[in-house]
């Protein structure tokens, strides 16, 4: 059983932290086979945080978990404190596959998305 | 001439403005046709401020331009700083067409874009 935790920031605007739950809903639905749980967890200001995200999936029967950074750059959390976090998880659970994906600011999509996104968003010719 | 201003929050780290500047120079090359210049601005601790961002492509003669918040989550800079700075210029050039895009999180293509992305970091099945 293959899971993905997608990992925020965390805010203190609730509706920020919804976004990411309603995000994560969405992606349940189109995941189709890919992945049997989706979930999120924050960083820090929102639950769940990253360990109790990963102990939910592991609780749920998950044996390998894609964690993927919602982060535009690799800043100290990126760097840090994500990573830190994943690999204490892998030493509590040794036989729990957890990779780390890399954030998704560093996607190679991104580019194809910024200039879709760009176009969608103009206006009529003027 | 129809220019893009990708519009990023700015970080102390000049890594992270620097990530943004490559990824303005990678979309300036995959955008063809579509814009005639591409180039980034920061809401704040970096630069150009989106002012200058702005300035600078209609003193290169841009007489339209798609300005897209760099942003994941629909926070105070997505909803109000950065409105407020854009009408403040198309007060300022009311022959030059300023439009915001929605925020890069709010993009139809960032489920399919996160799907692909944890596909892809997928490490051999175990």
């Amino acid at each position: 059983m293959h899971s993905l935790l997608i990992v925020a920031h965390g805010s203190r605007r609730d509706s920020s932290n919804d976004e990411v739950r309603a995000l994560t809903e969405c992606l349940r639905q189109r995941a189709g086979a890919r992945f049997a749980r989706v979930s999120c967890a924050f960083l820090e200001l929102a639950e769940p945080s990253i360990p109790d995200g990963i102990d939910a999936l592991v609780e749920a029967g998950t044996r390998r978990v894609t964690v993927l950074p919602y982060f535009l750059s690799a800043g100290r959390h990126v760097a840090t404190d994500i990573p830190e976090a994943v690999e204490r998880k892998r030493r509590q659970y040794p036989s729990v596959h957890i990779e780390l994906a890399s954030y998704v600011g560093a996607s190679e999509g991104m580019i194809d998305l910024l200039l879709g996104h760009a176009a969608l968003s103009r206006g009529p010719a003027s």
